[in-house]
């Protein structure tokens, strides 16, 4: 398989800026893949895009190195198969509750014996090489939502699941699931201390952890806290902002 | 959150009129909805509309106060939240069996602590405003589909489902679940006893009952009989009746 | 080249009822290809479709023997030559004001020597037979629309065009052009009386004559009246109708 | 419901030839449809194609009588059930692993009393024929596949599940649930074990065996072997044949 | 016709701020109507929209009173007259020259007997109300760009155009027409010159004139200087800006 | 600007090999751009490919560096700056018959002073590097097309237009307008003289000389004859040939 930026920089001991496709455009997404993301997740859970749409941005982001991730809508093993048969390197699944969770989610990306993931890489073998089959167990990335009390209550055990990447912290609604407002970058202490504690168990089990984030400084924050993954907001929200801000600075 | 027909409708203790889209086109949508329907639901299961296309044609009822809602494929929360998160108000959710089926698909129209639906509501919170997560657990219609015999035994419970909007009778499958062909406006005893046993589930426990009708004169009729919503044929056969009708008048 | 409903009807001296699609959708081209017109036109200049629609909507009709007939939005030889290629059997360009424009026309419709189309009949030979090329120049059907007051002025140059097929009258914009509002099935007589002129000048040069129509009464009278063509108002037309009809059944 | 090519091969007891499309097009299905397939499948699993542009590949598929069928990403009833009402008059569902997982298939694809499949055909009923409802249940084809060791293992049980019209063996992830590389047309003796021995309890239970094949030569041998379907490669197998074939020969 | 935005805004004597979209997609749009911009322009020109995608973007702005316009490609009557039918109410044309193609210009966008607009309003009379075709030749708004050497030295016969609504400023090709570097918010002086000429012309002809913008501080000295419209930058821009930006902040 | 293959190719003194798009799909282009070819066109004449989806073509090849060229309809100035915009580095133009014709095509293709090109290449500009401006008139390539005896006449003068890089020969309208059947790879004595006349003045004249070929031998042929960009027939004419002997081989 070809060389993928996530790996490498992870590979560098370093955490990686995770850029968020919800704009359903391959235009869009050209333009965010100019820049230097280390990878990109097309969300097909809260973004406005479906599979159809998933697949013309994945091949727009094949004109570079930044890695394809997708979130899926759900952990359903038909959609995660099929976007990673479209050429994802990676896949984010919500809603991981409990080892039985993530341990279907898992073995959604994996092909026997890790798995039960069905052969047939139509369009990931043609981008990805020829050792397409005997390299995917080992290099596609499942991460897996931790967003509820339920799972911070089972992160241990979700966080030894076998062969599972990384654990990626849903922080908005982690926040509504423990009687919060929905949002990012929390600064709340229970909060804090849930995202510690997830964070905690993926060193303990030596497994990747990652964390959507907004802003620039929390964004770094979270990399100097050791972070492997930083989502950084989304096409949708930067393009919202800098509409509102050049339509105010004129408005006055 | 806006101001919506179908809320106003119903606060004035009138029958609702709900438009039925099975055409994916945003055209057709439109056309529709220059007319005075109190909502109109985008149908995923037997219309020929997935996704992407249904949230071109949310774009479209945006111009308009017509209540947005979809029928979804299956009792999938995958395809209900992506739903939602797109902009609509209401999901009418297909064979609903028992009560367990009931708990599942309002829960995934819920936010914590009413259900488990994942916080991100991209295009709603853009359209719909900025007190969306605070209103959308009130606002949200759930209409849980009834439609065989399973669910005629189950009735009672199914109607008692917490936080559940209200039952939409689909008279077609349940006609089919009694032996009798497919079919709209049924006249046949036991069907009418069991859309009448329906409504009296409904009205026992304050939830709103709504039923699939083809032709004006039966739309009329259940909304004289206390009907809180009627849908009316949908888009592909009002089009297909009138190229027939009007072939017909000059082909002769 | 395969037998085509249009030329049937024309080779039994009848006259034939064309649909006319203005929506942008293979869904509502289905249902309107399941009934017995002659011909449908894909209208590209004031209906909302585009090529690459216009191909789909081509490809659906395939399944019948109508035959297919595309409105361009201007004599322009790019498009007239593009969906010939795509498997339209007939074009009818808007707005042709003189023997000029009918001449420019026409040629963009026919092979060397009768015209300067260039050939690369992609989806036409694929569809049509190989025979194509050869059975082209003869059987592709040319209708110069006449709806303005020059144009009247001119319509027995115009009508003597070589190569033409015929004349199709937009009383819409002959009206407008003569003063009148817009409008189909004019009962007025300086406009009755130029549909007359048309026509003769029309049989005269013993070429086709169309008119676009709204009403099925009005249709048939032009049938009676020797029209060799008759539009029937459209799909956007019938389902706009039928929907406003239908809630106003509901709605008193 | 209209004459079908797939029935008609198998009534005369002859094996029949299925063409297979992973690539979202129109325009290749089209081309695929002019040729002498007895059957297409739309690959909504490993292919390239999601429901909406498999709607648009069935319309096209409209023009001929060859029997349209799709694969399905998952044994979900959702997209099972949306297929057929699309037009489809099979499905074939991966990875079937016993009897439970058959039994879901085939009843989802039949309406009561064999299953549970929703009534609203949209599509189906319009291009199939009034006698819809009436005749789906014997002529909707349910191809299960078998393609792990485990289903291998309960093959008896699924080959007796009631209603099921037959069994499709995927060879490539039979291998890989084998230890093996992935990989059609195989000469291993375990994999050709494992496909007689799947064979037989076809035929024990009298029910259709169909096998997905790429070379020419493997695909007559099968035929000669008595298998009922044969699939042949893919559309997007075929094109990176012949670009890479035709590119080789002119640089050297 | 309903209320439009940048009628207000002209009537109270006011600059109107103009959006600009180069990408197509309704998402954008829709972020971008959410904003207070007067007018919208979708660019077919140079930006990456066709026109049914364009449709498609028109119908999300109906939501607003937002006016909607469209950028053509080049002077040519088809595509101008298609975007008027799909709704929108104002065209801007590239590179006008000369009064010959002014007059062309102009006369594309009015009904006999100013112009030579075919009749057949589908979409705008949908939703600009059934007064459509009165009132279309007075409120259809024609900004003819003025944006290379030959056009300067003729502006005083173009501003003088019958029934031209105003002159569009193209800054970046009027810059490279005078043999420099293409860019907007120029000062190098002869381009101010030529701006300011362009300016007095249409003052004097008592006709709208209207500049591109880029920055927030130009645009607004532009609306200081008696612009009646000035447009800001592209929705294209704004995004690659943000991104630049943010992916800035969090990489070093 | 970025380095492209057939510049390379070119400055190596060798015949460049062009691919050919007729299909509109992202997929067929991907597995053509995976093969080696100097440069693809994308054919919006007689190809089944409009505008928006040639765009998403584009954006498909920008992963390798294969010079991207599109076919226009026609010479039209709109549709050849909006390709080129879109990111083209090429533009092959139909039926061009004289010098006057050609320079209009070459003056689109070019910025001012060796054209009137509009600037504003959106994503031409974020793809092809910052220098864009700069280099465009020296870069992007514009190939003329002799295609009828016209042309033939006028050979001398269309191939001494100023800033043009060559002529583009096509065979099957050349035939044609000589009076024999289309198709392409012609022995026929005159079409042979005919074609090397034409190389002969783009000899003269310094320019390139291209031509369509169908079969590799004739390709070869025209290679060692010193064409500089031979065209290998089509994805359409690639897929037709192997689905068509992929079957017969299993229909005997």
């Amino acid at each position: 398989m070809k060389h993928q930026s996530l790996n490498e920089t992870w590979s560098r001991g370093e955490g990686a800026i995770n850029g968020w496709c919800s704009i359903p455009s391959t235009i869009t997404m050209e333009i965010m893949s100019q820049n230097k993301f280390d990878s990109i997740t097309i969300d097909l859970q809260h973004g406005l895009i479906d599979y159809q749409t998933a697949l013309n941005m994945l091949q727009v982001m094949s004109s570079t190195n930044i890695t394809p991730i997708a979130r899926v809508p759900w952990n359903e093993p038909g959609i995660i198969m099929k976007l990673l048969d479209a050429g994802c390197l990676g896949i984010v699944c919500p809603m991981i509750n409990n080892k039985e969770d993530a341990t279907k989610f898992v073995r959604a990306t994996k092909y026997v014996p890790e798995g039960f993931r069905s052969t047939g890489p139509t369009r990931a073998l043609m981008v990805h090489g020829g050792n397409y089959h005997d390299e995917a167990n080992k290099n596609i990335i499942s991460l897996a939502m931790v967003e509820t009390e339920e799972a911070l209550d089972n992160i241990d055990e979700i966080a030894s699941t076998k062969s599972l990447t990384g654990i990626y912290i849903g922080p908005s609604d982690l926040s509504v699931s423990m009687g919060l407002n929905p949002g990012l970058d929390r600064t709340e202490t229970k909060i804090v201390q849930a995202i510690d504690k997830i964070k905690m168990a993926c060193k303990k089990h030596d497994i990747k952890v990652g964390i959507h984030c907004l802003s620039s400084s929390y964004l770094k924050e979270k990399i100097s806290d050791g972070f492997d993954l930083v989502s950084f907001a989304s096409d949708f929200r930067f393009f919202s902002e800098i509409v509102s801000k050049k339509i105010q600075e004129v408005r006055d």
